[in-house]
C-alpha cells in the first residue's frame, strides 16, 4: 500500500526573508497539487504534516497565517493532519504507527523544504523501513550561508539535497513521471 | 553532561571507487583522533558507532575488512560500540536509552560520511532533544551524480550539508575551536 506524505505546504514557506534571499522552483506547491489530486482520484491513503514551529517568530508559528496550509494543497475534511513542531515528521508524532497499522510500506513525499524537513524526514523514513519515492520538482530550497561565509545559492541547495537522498534513501523522480506511472 | 560520538570512522571509508570518485577533507580521521583524545583525556562520556552494512557489496559489510575501526580511532575495552545497519545511529540501536539514561544532553558528532550517515544522525539527534556540537573538519563528503546527471563535487556535498545542518540542527565549528573551548 502506498500513501501520499504532503509535509510543511503552508503559507509561511513563501516568506523570503525568514529564510533566505531566494527559493527554488516556484512550481513547487503547484506540482503538489497535482499530485494531491492523483491520489484523491485513486482514492489512496494522504497524510498532511503541518509544522508548527515553537518560535514565536517563525512564520509557521500556530499564531501566524504563514501557519496554514497553502490553497493549492488544503486537507480535505477526512484526510488527516499530523502536526510536528520539529523537522522529523516521525518524531513527536504517531506518524508511524498510523502508518504501519495501515499496511503503508511505500510514500511518495512531497514538500518544503528539500533541505530541511523534507531531507530530514525521507531519511528517517527510509531508515524506519519504507520504501521511498521523492518527487523532485514538488519540493524547494532556499539558499543558505556556509560555514566560510559564502553563499550557496537555492539551485545548489537544491541540488545537493537530492543527489544525497537519491539511491541511499528515496528514489527520485518528477511529478509527471509520477502521474504517468499512477494512470498506468 | 557531553558526550563524544564518532560516527563510522572505519576503514572502508577510504574506498573511493564505492563511493565516488573523490572524497574532501583527507585530515577529517586524524581531527576525530585528536578530539578522541581529548575526551579520553577529560574522562568524558564517548561512543563509537559502527556501520554494519547488510549489502554484502559493502566496504562496511561484516565480512570485509573495510568494516573494521580505522587505526586512528579504535575503541578503547571500557568504550561502547552502537552497530547499526542503517544511516541513522539512533534507529535499530539503544543509543538513544543510553545517552538519556547518562544524563547527556549534549552530542559533540564527528565521522563519516557528512551528507549521509552524518546528517542523518546530526538531525535525528537535534529533533530528539539533543544539543549538538558538529565538527566540520572532522567529517568529509564524496562527490555525487545529481538528478541531471551533472556531478556535484565532493568539497561542494560537504559545503551543502554543514550549510544545511548550521544553525537549524546543530552549532557548528572546527576541531581547534573544540578542542581550545575543552581546555578552557
Amino acid at each position: 500500500m502506498t500513501a501520499l506524505l504532503l509535509i510543511d505546504i503552508q503559507q509561511g514557506l513563501q516568506e523570503m526573508k525568514f529564510y533566505g534571499t531566494e527559493r527554488s522552483n516556484p512550481d513547487a506547491e503547484a506540482n503538489c497539487s497535482r499530485i494531491l489530486n492523483a491520489f484523491r482520484d485513486k482514492n489512496w491513503p494522504i497524510f498532511h504534516v503541518q509544522h508548527c514551529s515553537t518560535n514565536p517568530a517563525s512564520p509557521l508559528h500556530p499564531s501566524k497565517e504563514g501557519n496554514d496550509f497553502h490553497p493549492l494543497v488544503k486537507p480535505s475534511e477526512h484526510e488527516p493532519v499530523i502536526q510536528k513542531n520539529v523537522n522529523s515528521a516521525f518524531i513527536g508524532t504517531d506518524l508511524e504507527t498510523r502508518l504501519k497499522s495501515q499496511n503503508i510500506t511505500d510514500l511518495v513525499i512531497v514538500g518544503l523544504t528539500a533541505e530541511h524537513c523534507i531531507s530530514t524526514s525521507v531519511r528517517m523514513a527510509a531508515n524506519l523501513g519504507f520504501n521511498v519515492i521523492l518527487i523532485a520538482d514538488a519540493t524547494a530550497a532556499f539558499d543558505k550561508i556556509g560555514v566560510d561565509g559564502q553563499r550557496l545559492s537555492a539551485d545548489i541547495i537544491h541540488h545537493a539535497a537530492l543527489a544525497n537522498l537519491k539511491d541511499e534513501f528515496a528514489k527520485v523522480m518528477n511529478t509527471t513521471t509520477l502521474l504517468k506511472e499512477l494512470a498506468d
